[in-house]
């Protein structure tokens, strides 16, 4: 192989290439969005896909979550109360008979008696017809619950990482340079375990009179802690290798910097994997702050006040 | 140990082995099928495993899995009817009598209506035999929803990537070569890390006079990506030391080459691991092809067109 | 630190341990059992852990967790009835009296239809403390109910690996000295995938006059395969270094030689992590045999004969 | 990069930093609880977290979580039998009516037949509003129902490894040196495959005149077991390198040492990970002690004496 293809082959591969492509960005563009979610639109996707049912009912707040139950349950009932009316009212014994509407409220209630399998038998079927709906109309309840109880302990089995971002980065002095330094939390109380920090640093960049969009990994002082049992400062020393070396706040705003951390680690109630996202643009570095200590110790316990995590100081 | 032991053992360690054999194949074969199985055939399986129940309840399309339930919820009606019409219907109080056939509905609806613990209560049973069959069939029916509800929620909490992958393989130059290109987009709208992919050529090959088959790992330029978030186009750089230098869209039909794909990555909604499979045939491979550019930005965020992924330019 | 301690240190560190301890062993004593289970008794575990509940009714046959759950129905009706026979049968309309035994009865048909929550009303409580009986009852069969949907859904969601072990380990030329050789297959129509094997030899072994029970890790040309969609036959080339080098049939049964595999892998279904062991006693370890081959090709697939995996030829 | 600023860099990369901070401890603080838990007490929790409702709901003991549905159950139907109080008792046909009081018991019970879907039908809701509560209360129940079956699945599925550690951690000789022993079992009768334990010692330390808290990763002779089925005994050979050598009980105690153990590894019924943490305060660590021989052979089988875990004798 010829020594110029070996030296382009190996540039290339060590090349960091986030899948972002290298199309420069404008100021207003970030790769990770303020919920960790990819700033990414898909176009062309299958319905199926699109639609993406269960991950929807799974991340949904439980509030929607409730008001979607109730009103498929009001629907539902509604539709079994007209089919009851039309195949003919007089087919439902036991039915206090007043007017239309209230039949039809009666014929409502029957079916709520028929999908949750109450069965008072108050009201009763009979007749072939209604007694087929009311059968399927018993099955349909059932699966409808199936399908509620795999959903509720799909929602509340899910691992929910809760780490909390300091809200800025800091460039602050490190040893005798300067350090990138970002102060992360986990606010559970659950226990973290065998937790991983990789910090990706995104800028345009020019290169042979062309902009692009250049990714660049952040060596870290420790990337790895085997606890996560109290608050943890992520520290990049801005030596002449770091790509942040000679950066200004000017230069990372003119160069539309952002910074994504990617945490991964394992939660040690299900000992299932979490995954959690964050990013800073270049308005959210500050120059020249540190963080505040945020562990003490009463006399018997490490005690860490998650509400300081965004106190810095002036250095 | 004698030296020629050492090097044949270690010629031997090398030899890239996947478990396919080394016997010659033809052109119809491949080892992966369409849907990304392995295109095995296996004799003298236990009655068990050939049946592979769960995963086939798994696996089977929702509208099949509906009418299985409704059959079988039919059947089982059909099954305690007939029992109680041989215990006698006499001792379903509360029928409302005609005929035989009438009768027969009555003992089928009351039978529903035990399956599914309805249990209105207008027809109920009395004497020892017919109160004893209700009691194992409200059982069986109490039993039947805890497995469908398992199934239920198995299916839907089960790992279902859509990896797209680009129609065709290309060869299109490359830095000062040639390399083989595949593209693969991420379909579905939740988050893939940890992304890693390999990929194994297989062909027919010519060794001191027999011909064989063999396997080889592609080098990629990129074979792990942190985030899968946009598409990302796999390179393998055809350099002197890849199994396809030299290749053409005739030596590869000749040798019935095939192209396998694996990819394993993590889904971030349930932090599960996710594994993809794909193959290409000679004829899918185009030499002289390049992929159009999918990945666009609008004001405010990344663009990715699914559609595309299979639009290709001369070069 | 002097060189003997390091040397001491090195060497004990390099030692295996399996952990299970070093004195000499009989004939009749093997590490794993056939069903693959550690050949351990604990004694003095907690009551919680000797039950082992929960690991027990999900690996149990499926006939007898069948039959437990009918007694413990039939159980739980028995001992309600007699509740309800204590406090006055009296206190259940409905009923139609005829004898002591009788009214057992109706008593017991009366507390299945509460504990399936079926309640088709014929029968009813009245009076505090029957209504009281019944309410109970009924919160305790939607429990039992609960734990049996959780237990069913654990049994069929579990991995269980059906990998098939050759009835024998045989030692046949390979290459130009001997090797040991197991064949394995997947007999489930599931794909596994990333999968590791380990082989662990041990035997009684005489040092300075003492003969203890040693371990150690056999070679394998290969460990790990991607896809394991066939057979695979395991191989251990036998060299020098190999210390089954020089064994013969009468010095592995004399040291009372134990082969122990270990499989690794990801069940592709649910990507799952599967484990499976077996172990070979000496006289399961043939002297010049070799393994026939398992693998044809019809017109369009690859075909895997289960049944031929114990079938070896003289050599 | 300076000399300097690099080796600064490089001692600071290698510093074990558990995350627990470097400020003195006194003697009655330790990292982990007895039960394994991290000893730290969290402010500025949100709500959500602090509550860490499905977490406490998995761990709570079994008692404890029986009573809260019970109490639950009656909380439940005191307020929906109120409700129906207050809508009117005599839109509940078929209550045996006597005084307020007893019509106040016939509407819980009315409530607890709805909830559990029990719906005997002898009570019977009839008018508009009273009909709607009932409809309201049966999806309650349904969905309470929902929730209780996964949370008993997430409670009985949950992995829980039952390690035991010795009492003591135990310096005694070993080969030509001292070295730190523990002594783990695991209690449970399942297996636990590719076991990894590590040990972190911490203790005050002065330095440059200040006493900060520093932590050391304590090295094993062997850390990785493939099986954890008897017991093992962790061994820290003290050579000069050891954080441990020169420490007498006395400077233990002086410097108030703790050492944290964790155990990750795989429990093969769900091939599920688990993860286990114990700690030993200076006054747990006895000098000049052994431990006895655990593990014995029957006719037949390997024998484990859990119960001798702790039985030490002196050198």
């Amino acid at each position: 192989m010829k020594i110029k293809t070996k030296n382009l082959l190996q540039k290339e591969k060590e090349r960091l290439d986030t899948g972002f492509g290298s199309k420069e960005t404008n100021n207003s563009i970030r790769m990770v969005k303020a919920n960790g979610e990819f700033n990414v639109k898909k176009l062309g996707q299958s319905t199926e896909a699109k639609l993406n049912l269960f991950h929807r009912l799974i991340t949904m707040p439980t509030w929607k979550l409730g008001l979607m139950i109730f009103t498929f349950y009001f629907l539902g009932n509604l539709f079994f109360a007209s089919v009851y009316m039309i195949i003919g009212i007089e087919n439902l014994i036991g039915i206090v008979k007043k007017d239309t509407l209230s039949d039809f409220w009666e014929a409502f209630f029957f079916s709520s008696q028929t999908l949750t399998t109450l069965g008072y038998g108050r009201i009763a079927p009979v007749g072939f017809i209604t007694n087929v709906v009311a059968s399927i109309e018993a099955l349909v309840g059932l699966l409808a619950f199936s399908i509620t109880t795999g959903l509720l302990y799909g929602r509340f089995s899910r691992p929910t990482p809760r780490i909390i971002y300091s809200k800025n980065a800091l460039v602050a002095p490190y040893l005798d340079i300067n350090a990138l330094m970002i102060k992360i939390a986990n606010e559970n109380s659950n226990q973290l375990i065998n937790v991983e920090v990789s910090i990706i640093f995104s800028r345009n960049e020019e290169k042979d009179g062309k902009i692009t969009r250049q990714y660049h990994t952040l060596d870290l002082e420790r990337k790895f802690v085997k606890y996560f049992a109290l608050s943890w400062t992520l520290v990049h020393p801005m030596t002449e290798n770091s790509p942040l070396w000679g950066e200004t706040p000017e230069s990372l705003e003119n160069s539309n910097a952002e910074i994504l951390i990617s945490l991964d680690g394992t939660n040690d109630t299900f000992a299932d994997s979490i995954n959690s996202r964050y990013s800073y643009q270049a308005k959210e570095i500050l120059f020249g702050y540190k963080f505040e200590n945020i562990i003490e110790t009463n006399e018997a316990e490490y005690v860490l006040d998650l509400r300081k995590i965004d106190e810095i100081s002036k250095v």
